[in-house]
């Protein structure tokens, strides 16, 4: 089974990126986790994104917060896809990082998931894999069910709580 | 080789799939086309995303405008990767649209691209797909050479231009 | 007399809503509480709707955050009124929920009120099924006489403060 | 059968209000129309609104752009449904509108619709009506059976096109 | 001397008016205080600004948030000179109301000052009130000096520690 | 009488300029209009201001764009009101002028009028000028009542002809 | 001299750098102009701005829109100082272009300048040359002071025209 | 070696300014801090600022919020590179500063870093001076390595911990 990578920008950020390698882990998903800069060390960005897919990768995730070029950056040196989470700094909301990762010009794209979207990065990555993963494809099926459910006991404690 | 379903809300939608189709002929992926809007026909939209999978669809794409619930409501149907196109419309530059796209709750994820960004949404469909077919991913591969070399081209001419 | 139908997309938006039915109480205006998401459980949403107008709902009430489909995706399947509360989350202040809410294309309208705004939600609710309900019409009137009062009250006390 | 009363703040909104019009004379159902700015003519507006009642009218819409205070100026004076319709205007694109109208104080609700929404306005005040109107719910029906049916034609001819 | 009147939309807004009759204190400029809502109290509002001018008011003040129309409302029912404070609420940091108070229409200007400005649109009234008052324009002229000196000896203090 | 000193950042802003000075010499109110840059003419503008008291005006107006500092440079340079015109330029609809001009600090405050709101502008400064002047006050109030009466015209003519 | 360095991320930001390339002109600075994408081209980007130093540059000008990487990709390989200017694009007037240049996280400065603000660019790119070059320091000077006369030529004329 | 000079519009500015001087302490490049407020001691402010040049400065660092006029007003008054840093205040964020900031007119560039970018403002001083100063230049060059050692002992520590 191919490998998710996940880069973030910086350490900061591995409150988002714990979402996502809980959800990896909970469907079984193999992964590595890094910390490089598009900016800071954009060598061994570039050198990862390179060879991710010779190295066994099948989805790479990066995040980043403010002017977030690192799923752009890591997007140009590969044809993997790559999913961005735009990650809320102090100021701004994540605006900055949400423009910075969703607006790419054509022939580069991103599949950028909500502000701070950590579990949903994850759930896509898996939702890709899943396409020649039959096994994968009906956890994802049943997740779905369980989600599901846990919605409708909640409806149906909460429409009690009201009679 | 699996289909890349394609559906826009609005047939005033459609100058933003013909850069997806345009970009899918070039890559010689097989797709289909549909107008169904999430909210004047939630049925069929529903139904076309519930048999997407078993009718031989690999990626979905939704391009929608304002408040823009087809991905989302695309998605919700699907455990396969779905890819959503915010499009600008006379108001608000496709910040309406951006934000009802991208800005997923937990569990529903949906790829988003730049504003009206057809070419983009194919090209990250055709990365999904790549991953399973070797002649496709080298054509990723050729077309990224292709379109580094028409920079190239035009570095040389500005350049020159400006000595 | 009709009933109020609320949905709240998420448990998390039960603060937001209970502001809605503290106000229905006050007014004696039957109503249900439901927790059906738009996207984890798209059918029973759906379900919902299409059964609201026979099964004695007047007017319907939505409150989701993020992209905020469940008031669009409520009003796509009925054609009683539909009042969409757009419930800020982590992120964006609401504006995400606002703009997902309140730009919907022609034919399926929504009515958007405040972000966050359970209190008027109810009220708006009440207006519409004061229309047929004289009682309840007075009650409204009568309200805003003691809304009207409050302010003068405290128009009184802090206009005195400051002699 | 009670009549819309339908006001702008300036005959600059009549594009927008003659897509409402339009969408009730379709349906049916009588109004009136109005010229009353809530600054250049705040008396008219406030006679207009408090009397709509007992002047046989059953829900107001009001449109107006910029620091758009018409429609909360006529929901001060009535308790019937107010809808309130944002317009865009020269700059900021209908934003200042749509903030003005919507985020109404707790008390006083109006039931706003997309910027420049003036057909939604008129679908959204039928529906209020149709409540205590089978006649008009039926239609009401048909006509979303119907914008269902265009969508489906359009679906048909360019999913052909795309074969 | 004419008086200020202040008038604020809720009593939530009593921090922001507080600086602003602060700062008449220290001008030694009289003034009244009142909450009136433009839309919970219309008539109040209304009443107060027709007769503004007639009892002795030379420039009101209107603080409000959200959509707010009270300077709006107040301006548009007298010739006095209007100050329009917007103020912060739960949520959107003041954008809502500072696009309500300033984008006004042509005929009815309000002179709208920062978000939460309550200290500013005392000192524009100052100002206004002083075209004809020499005693205050020249306490508002040593004001300015002393405020600058204020910020000369913050210059020295830290210009210092940083050598 | 006092006279109104308006100062234009760049005389591409003559346009809304020419608004303010239409409506000054409708009410026959003296006044002067020059070119001055807070950035390129910092000096003049600061002379200018500086002796705008006592070379005989009573209101200045600033009117600029982009980062718009002209009027804040105006307004530290005098106790006069300053009343702050934000124009909009090719980008950003004039938002960027708006927050410019109207989020002054404490103890400068500019009076802000809409995004290029030469007419309100004018209005404001009559209305200033008028506290000392029973003349021009008549004036503003018989301007008000025609701005009615154009109003009540256009609402004759409109609303008979949708009877 | 030390050479600007001038690199547009696309030929369509060709106008903007025209902007820049002339005011070089006339200030006789030496330059060249290129184009490289941070996405399409990162290596020819990465490798000019690695050597940019050795080649006799001293500063370098990045400009691109939507999700603009450029300046920032530039900045990351070499410790020059990099100017930024964001384009505006089809969509969202440059504010994607803005906050993707201007808010870069710690370690890596981009110095940004207005949207589209060409001639600023090479404007603070001479200012930087000029603080070891008293014959260009002495042009800049110039420079100002022609502009500064150009502003009250203007004034003068559009003064007389409104007396 | 030449100076920085680095002033702040208001001493609530003081924790962004010690990220710069802490920064310029780092380098070993001399500097001055001043507290000069645009609007409050604008004498000062221009004094400094065209001063600046003869009294040993290379680079001038100006830091202010809300319509942060401040680095606009320096830049007015010197050739020298000005750098400004938007500062967040209580509302908006520092969208307001960064607006007033960045968007300067052609003529007069403010070289912009991010809201609060005291760091980036400090090193973007040190990559100008650095041009003529062979030892700064490896500094810098050698903080970068630095900065990358600590991203990637960062990484090391933190993808160990996932394996």
């Amino acid at each position: 089974m191919k490998k998710v990578g996940i880069i973030m920008g910086s350490d900061s950020d591995l409150p988002i990126i714990t979402k996502a390698t809980d959800m990896l882990k909970e469907l079984q998903i193999p992964f590595e986790v890094h910390v490089y800069s598009a900016h800071r060390t954009p060598i061994e960005a570039k050198e990862f994104s390179e060879n991710a897919a010779k190295n066994g990768f099948g989805v790479l995730i990066a995040a980043a917060g403010m002017a977030a070029h690192l799923a752009g950056a890591v997007a140009a040196n590969t044809t993997l896809p790559v999913i961005g989470i735009p990650c809320s700094s102090s100021n701004l909301d994540g605006m900055d990082a949400l423009l910075s990762t969703v607006m790419m010009p054509t022939g580069i794209p991103v599949a950028t998931v909500a502000i701070n979207g950590g579990g949903n990065a994850a759930l896509l990555a898996a939702q890709i894999l899943a396409l020649t993963d039959e096994a994968l494809a009906q956890k994802l099926i049943d997740k779905r069910k369980k989600d599901a459910q846990k919605v409708l006991e909640k409806d149906k404690k909460i429409s009690e709580s009201f009679k």
